[in-house]
């Protein structure tokens, strides 16, 4: 039995990985920890929770948040991660953020990144950069002797796992990416603001910023290293009114690939890994058929008239996009079978 | 490991149920049986099944459907269940009806629903009236020497288990009931029509079957037993842009009673109901409190100004109010913890 | 050419007079007056409106506002019109409010409404409470000769025309009332808070304030002048996920009455009522046939197993239930037809 | 005054226009006409017409159809104008056909289109081919000798109105277009399905017709007539939980420009478009800025890294998309203003 602590309970990151915690045999939840909500039970913030989870949040100030615990989650924004992870690994935990903080390779890489979203590009924790890994598992070996993991941005799993297959076999022209993305409201987290208010949200979609998407960096780089040359894409975040759930048209040129070549591709790439469903454009697909599960569902085509790659990537933001995908790690990092406590269903309608 | 069998699989009463089975450590999923879909995959009718119940769904005249099975489910229409329960319960299965074919303990009760509605009165199995139990655990014992149960509908859990305490303590006048209810859109099943079309319903509500629904009669009934007079109500059908979800206001007048005394009375009511969770009318609540979870919240309230008794039901009307129920009871049937394959808390959001 | 303030522009109430202004042929938009967005342009605001009002936003405090204006409104929170209005009748403009500050005849009427919500109860401006009328044009007249309106309560615009005619009528038990209501969201204003965020409220519904809403004051005031007897009812605001709509569903004891009786009723109150459409229990009805229109539809029923009258009241809570009913007000106040710019059938789906 | 019948009076497409003539000062409806419904009042079928739309539906063999009217809107699927347009002309009628019947100013086009979605590629009226206009106003001159017009695709709508400024002015690779486009609900019609029942749309979203969609024929065709080269566009239609709206991202490389170059190309072109709207990428912009009006809202931007134009058009579906875009059609087939019973800015929320 390890012990976690939850850091951002209170949002939806957090409730995401308690739930997922609730319900894991092998873990059991030692302290959450938020900002906000503090002395309050969990699960009167989330009363779902009532019966399930009623213990209280505690601030980071708590000297409960110093014990020793087995695996730390940081459920926060850019920046809080990186100020106690040396801290809490010096203590015996194995940490996984949720930020952009632990998703690159290097301090150079970071600071691109950290300049790009208007964040100060002096890393605070730089040694743990040539510890952490990108923290797709399908991507990246995530083995237990793994400390830190930066788990990835969910519009970036969606895109990731979408072209990966393709740039890894050499068959786009890395310069034609375009990534076209849908997200549900609740990637844009718990906090009250007027774009996701009800009354303007409810029978509405737009884009938004054009001007350049956290995390266009993320996916550049790791399609980069996939590839032989670098990769520049032209991203669109749009959100639409559905809670959970991303969908990500992803368009690239082709030299000729026919349709079930590609499939080919997706799923050889695919073989080992147990939360990607490969599937070809007959077959209907929709972000129901992931609702509240961890995989992701790739429909794969080809617009043979255009030679052009058309993959259309299913994932729940809150799950593979998130908390789902950290649980993952988590099991992957303490050696569990990586489906502990994730390989289910969800429930439909 | 007791086999099951689900007929009706293809709906949402079915697809509920199998979604439990898969996650039920006691259980394994014979036969899918169903009138539409024959000869495709469960996982191809429910793309969110894929890899989990991939088997192939049955006619009704497959011969898989005359093995044994140790449970069945009928997941059916009015009138299905009573033609082959009692050839099931020769076989030696357990039966568990979704339908009103087994809620009525006698003849002439059955008559009088199958009147109200429009059907046979005549009852085809009327030996197995003798058997069945209304299968509302909170009200009855359901045993593993129960061969037959006959599943509430779901705004009869609502309003039952919203009632039962106070008409059981005999504070509430049962002549002056009113049930005011509002349900999501999946109470009224997967078949599309008008009325649930995405733009004809997205955005609106409405009342319905105002000339009597089908399920006053179990309401009356089951609450009749509990107090010392006949119970009459008013019952108002509304249905609102919600998936799951059943919300139902009810009222009766009192005699002075507190509202802290209801709570009360409602608390040791339920003192020994796992899915039951009584609150007062200081604590916030709402559907999304319940949904995808077996349990019913109760806010007990008085109108002190007006002696009037304000009860707020919530259940998931596909849980509590369907196949939830159904496994719970499938549990007490067989003899193990009515939690197993339940006790969970739900997503969020 | 009557020119136009209006107070409060920024919010759900203020846009919503805004548009029915615009399309006014007799009304000139003279001045618009925010605490928020002042200096930026209406249609920045509201960019539906770009082309259509462009006119920059101004704060209270702005020189503009102290022009002469023929008709004002105030589309603003309590307490907030009771501190200009006569300021404004001085200055020779006639005064719409959408708060409870003219809604109650009497200081004593209005101490206990203040009382009941937590303002308090001394009103600013007493000597206009002898002259303002409550806006609801089917209970009083409203006339060229009235200088100052309280535009009623959404509830209570549902509530009140759904209960009146059986009120006046003297056939129900004006202490058997019950209110059950349900509101679209934005009856809540356009301020973002947690409970309408769009995660926490796309698959949701509940109750709230349970202990008392602020309608209920001035639904017990008109019904009770419309009867020989005091009114006192059970009340229950309840929230879905709807943007526009108030659905209401009103039960009291009858003595008798079959529904054709109380259908005549109820079509001889509102002969004379052109935004009263009374229709009976088997004729299907749902706030789709109101939206975006100033309609307030009914239907009558009568549940005659238990002598109880059921109404189910269908309004757009921002049109008849507000800015819809404050422009009936104003051609009313000033000899125009009360249709004029408010006659239109909406839009569906 | 102008009379008007409208064909496929039951659909959306039906029940738009209708809306749209009753607040038309030029125009009175002479004659609904529908397969469906035929003998129930427009009001019975449509509720919220009560009081402005009482006539009765009739079937397409009532004699009254064979009346002269100015005007005749085929609301109707592929094939049926074309069976009767010549007639209703030789009676004096001029024809505003929503079908691709019309669309194509050849056999030769119109086989390509009919063999593309599978239908009988002869026309069976070939003459009124050379008569007939793709009635886009913003690229046709329709004027007051028109007897018949080709409404375009909803789609088709949004794509052209979002490339066509790029297209004409030779930026833009025609070999590189990629439109990704989504659609709210309403776009499919009236008709239930299972992939529009509520439960399976209200939190999901997928795309559809990968194979091809029906409306790539005319965008390629009328791109096509602007630029010097052919147009070949990769197309994904998708459909998102919202009742009226598509937001369609188009995407194509261009040679160098800026936005700010891009953003005077699409404001030159659109100089004289009264309802079309340009806006830059720093400008919020969402369908509800359109809803329920026939504006088409573009944001026109560069991707600078990659060279590469991003231009997002939303509109109203059934506005601009099909009964909006009508009507301003017959205004311009009459000599009317254009925006007679058109220019208005919505409701908001």
């Amino acid at each position: 039995m390890i012990k976690a602590k939850v850091v951002g309970a209170g949002g939806y990151g957090g409730v995401g990985i308690t739930e997922l915690l609730l319900k894991h045999p092998e873990v059991e939840i030692g302290c959450l920890v938020s900002l906000s909500d503090t002395g309050r039970k969990m699960s009167d913030v989330f009363p779902h929770l009532r019966g399930f989870c009623d213990d209280v949040i505690v601030s980071p100030d708590d000297p409960k948040t110093k014990e020793h615990y087995d695996v730390v989650f940081y459920s926060t924004p850019d920046g809080v991660g990186m100020q106690s992870a040396e801290e809490e690994i010096a203590r015996g935990a194995k940490v996984i953020d949720y930020s952009g903080d632990f998703r690159f390779g290097t301090v150079e890489r970071y600071a691109e990144y950290a300049n790009f979203i208007g964040l100060d590009p002096v890393h605070k924790s730089p040694a743990l950069l040539t510890e952490t890994v990108y923290g797709l598992p399908e991507l990246h070996d995530v083995t237990d002797s793994q400390t830190i993991v930066g788990n990835p941005g969910c519009f970036a799993v969606s895109c990731i796992l979408g072209l990966a297959p393709a740039v890894e076999a050499g068959i786009i022209d890395t310069k034609s990416i375009i990534c076209d993305c849908k997200t549900g409201v609740s990637g844009a987290g718990k906090k009250p603001n007027a774009a996701f208010h009800y009354p303007n949200r409810y029978d509405n979609m737009n884009a938004y910023k054009l001007a350049g998407h956290q995390h266009v960096v993320e996916i550049e780089q790791e399609l980069g290293l996939l590839g032989e040359d670098d990769v520049q894409i032209t991203f669109t975040a749009q959100v639409v009114p559905v809670c959970r759930g991303i969908m990500s048209c992803l368009y690239a040129s082709l030299e000729g690939q026919t349709g079930e070549q590609l499939l080919e591709v997706y799923k050889e790439f695919n073989k080992n890994n147990p939360f990607v469903r490969v599937q070809d454009a007959r077959t209907p697909a929709s972000i129901a058929d992931v609702r509240g599960t961890n995989y992701c569902n790739l429909t794969v085509d080809v617009d043979e008239r255009n030679n052009r790659l058309r993959v259309i990537s299913h994932i729940d933001n809150l799950m593979k996009g998130q908390a789902g995908n950290a649980l993952q790690n988590m099991n992957l990092m303490f050696g569990f079978d990586s489906g502990i406590g994730l390989a289910s269903a969800g429930q439909y309608p």
